[in-house]
């Protein structure tokens, strides 16, 4: 089959300049992040947008413009098993399109306002459509593997102090530590000879332990 | 910004070769429609589909090689008013990607079995996604100039003896009118001189009255 040939309409607009900077799960986490699309001038897309502001959500199909060579299995964040690509939403597929379902704010000419995006400053847009309830919206469905994973969510305990210190630093690490406190090779996490863990973010190391479900933070500190 | 390059990952088969085939919305229409997804060989796809039969929904992003040029406002089928094309699901839009959230039957191999695609045969697919509740469902949103549209639903009463007599002909007319009973240049529905309604369909012609939200079919006559 021929490879088709697509122009991009426009562009993400996001504070995310790297990929470490980006939420991992929109949904999830508690940080509320604004983006805006910026579309092409001079092809009629603002006429292209009338009527959009009505919806509630839409839809941006993006180009992962830098997600690299693909792979058949994957290893996601929250897992320990590696997974068909297709099973998962993860960016090195073989044609990296993106699918968000973002909530609209306004549309103000080419500029539409959204929120609730993961996507990297400057990715490239192929398509934006209104998101239909009747048409896109199915709950109490079966989510395959990922249904196991959201089973397992873990207490994470600072010490007072700890958290005064460093709170933004510990708000970090309640985020990273809640979804999974164990080593694996996309977190920068380490297990020590007594058994319990170090985080490094940035020049920061953070040290914890294990109890069942709960992450109890003991120290961060400053790199010398 | 540089075009984009994307090679197809496969091709939906399904039962719809001309556009009037299809159905228009297959969340409404009543056909149980089975398509096919056959992914191309030699590409490891098989273990990129590994883990996916565990969902009961994916996600096809296709394209819609048939669309021809866009257009900048678009008139839907259920509507009267031309809306902007990023407001729509049209086909007829600057990169005719296509977004479809089918029912997953099963995974052999490169074919995926679905239910609930409006495709036509031979669409290339591009990418397939697992259907994520969390990410993807979100009921109880506005779904902006479409909300006024699905509150107008018309009654249709067809005659006995005519139902009898062509019951297929008849339910194929229960389902265009019950969405919208008036001419419209994508229906091939005429007003005849004294105010009642012609509608046809291959060689047959389906006459009917409107009163309110009532449509009554009082002949399906084929023509001579």
């Amino acid at each position: 089959m021929d490879p088709i040939t697509i122009q991009p309409i426009g562009v993400v607009r996001t504070p995310y300049v790297e990929k470490y900077d980006a939420p991992r799960q929109p949904e999830v986490d508690d940080r509320v992040d604004q983006a805006t699309i910026e579309l092409f001038p001079h092809q009629n897309f603002e006429q292209a947008l009338e009527d959009l502001a009505g919806f509630d959500r839409i839809w941006l199909i993006t180009w992962f413009d830098r997600a690299g060579s693909w792979k058949p299995k994957i290893l996601t964040p929250r897992d320990r098993t590696k997974r068909g690509v297709f099973a998962t939403r993860s960016p090195h597929r073989p044609n990296p399109l993106g699918l968000t379902c973002v909530r609209l704010i306004d549309v103000k000419g080419l500029v539409i306002r959204v929120e609730g995006t993961d996507l990297l400053d400057g990715t490239p847009v192929l398509d934006i459509k209104p998101y239909l309830p009747y048409a896109d919206a199915f709950t109490d469905v079966r989510a395959g593997w990922t249904d196991d994973l959201a089973a397992t969510q873990y207490t994470v305990v600072i010490e007072p102090d700890i958290e005064a210190a460093a709170s933004e630093l510990a708000s970090h690490a309640r985020r990273v530590l809640a979804h999974d406190p164990f080593p694996h090779p996309y977190r920068r996490i380490k297990m020590l000879d007594d058994g319990s863990y170090e985080l490094a973010m940035k020049e920061w190391r953070c040290f914890y332990h294990i109890n069942g479900q709960v992450v109890t933070v003991t120290a961060i500190v400053l790199l010398p």
